[in-house]
């Protein structure tokens, strides 16, 4: 499954060039995969509640064109990798006409609030949409 | 009391006029109501872990100059009413030279995180530090 | 002309609490009144590219419900007063059920980059949507 | 030239789970360089000035353990790499006790305002600090 949510900048979210400030755009990736996450019917709220979160243990991110206010910025997330406790979404931020502003690997971890240790995914929240599409690694030579 | 914190203004809180944009003022307020609490021993984790919180009710806040990235703010806090459930403070945000570049009255209330209800703020938590200064109100005709 | 914008709660606007902080309400505000500003064809690019700015003199917010997590919510703008170099936005947030976040009143001011002082909004770029609704007044006994 | 900087985590940089917010750390790891610019005697805005400003092109961050409210921390910054129109820098940010809540490398490059392109660093704005330490290069084996 892949996934795309949409966003304009917004004022505040802008720096002293005019630009989106690098650390926004890790707010725009979170945003996007909490839409994603909604979209493949993830209990977010429910995992939380029974004592499970996802926590991020790694961002690669590669900032390739600036975008600025007003702009319509489009937030894609793929995953791209399962295993029991941590998982890798590929994600991408774009513009309408298809300038890729950045572009990044976001590797999170399943994570006991107990016990703050890393944890399985409980076979009650596990969705479908969270694994990568097997028609894609198929479709590689 | 009055009580002073002391801060630089980063990058990422400067907006595309290079000013700290108004939003920030409220961080910056905040972070100085948090140091103050700290100077007068003001038990804040523990309230929150007792059950009580305090929640702003009202910010009036008066913009007069623009800071700008690498100024060394000043922002001042002083309790100027209190009242069973309820207190203001007076905060002011100013510069090296002594240029006010933000005044403000922040309201807060005391509330019950299990109801979300005002509700007095318990005795065990009062300390002297959230009372106006009487020399204060005495000085005044 | 009374304008309404939507948004979404997104996870990084919530703080320890769980609820939208103080500040962000300034930031949607904020962001409230851009998109009043696009749809009653304000030139805000050209404006600043002539050499103007709206700079934001006085907030007055009163905080009266919590907004969470995925909440939607709404950010209506009415203008309600406007004087040659300033003016003041009604502005309210609320949820889908009708419960009121937030309101305040924001006063700006138009001033000129070159000297930082206080100006008339140039003629060209005044818009009909800034001056108050007069049907408003009226009907006020 | 290593470099380390001081800050407190402030309460609106907490999320929901009172941990400070992956994107936050890419605003300390900002703050750490800019404060590592100072003390190098980069002349950060006069760069500007001339047209030219540094654009961080790639960010790879590991997040290892949570940062909360009131937690001290420090910013690490070395010069690990240096080419004519790029560089990189190694962050590191630690608790008292010396744990470490993350770990980065962070690439820039120099461009002209004007053009929007990758140019080389002018040589009147080249100081030794930018520059990775060589004694830290020859202990290698």
């Amino acid at each position: 499954m892949k996934h795309t949510s949409e966003l304009v900048v917004r004022t505040y979210e802008c720096d002293a060039y005019g630009h989106v400030n690098n650390a926004v755009y890790l707010n725009y990736l979170e945003y996007g995969r909490m839409e994603f996450l909604h979209a493949c019917s993830f209990d977010y709220k429910g995992m939380f509640a029974a004592g499970y979160y996802f926590y991020v243990t790694h961002i690669d991110i590669r900032y390739k064109a600036s975008a600025v206010l007003d702009d319509r910025l489009f937030v894609e997330v793929a995953p791209v990798k399962l295993q029991k406790v941590s998982g890798v979404f590929h994600q991408r931020i774009y513009k309408e006409d298809g300038t890729v502003c950045a572009e990044a690997d976001v590797t999170w971890a399943s994570v006991s609030s107990a016990t703050g240790r890393l944890t399985p995914i409980p076979g009650a929240f596990m969705v479908e949409g969270l694994k990568p599409d097997i028609s894609d690694a198929k479709s590689r030579p």
